[in-house]
């Protein structure tokens, strides 16, 4: 079994309206170090051996579901070993 | 300027009907390997220096905004300083 951590963010020309929120909330909190909020998702899949190369399965996963990438960035680490 | 990168994630015993629901989208797209999925949020929040600790701002502004320390975990990670 691997864990796979996988960041999936906005792309830098796209705009981040809940990191802009985000962002705001934090200076009303008297945070005024805050330059820049962005925010995207975090997912931890935990994927079973097959026959497929393990990075081939989640470069495929990302692009067909789990990341627009119109306006989408992935990146993925392929943690560890568990061992069953 | 430090680019601090924060991954807040659903604690172990809570129900992620988020995942589940992207671990159902993955079978029925044949991702049969897949065995589970997490689904958390993922920030990249850059910081100006102040007198203050790093690690300090940090911890404050996760535990009092970020994450929800009742069903969250957070990690963080201070990546860079980025020169002006």
């Amino acid at each position: 079994m691997m864990k796979v951590k996988i960041y999936v963010t906005l792309r830098e020309s796209v705009l981040d309206p809940q990191g802009t929120a985000v962002k705001s909330s934090l200076h009303a909190m008297n945070y005024h170090e805050v330059q820049d909020v962005r925010i995207g998702k975090y997912l931890e899949v935990t994927i079973a051996p097959s026959d497929r190369p393990i990075d081939e399965v989640v470069r495929e996963m990302c692009e067909k579901l789990l990341a627009n990438t119109v306006i989408e960035d992935f990146e993925y680490e392929v943690e560890e070993a568990i061992t069953q």
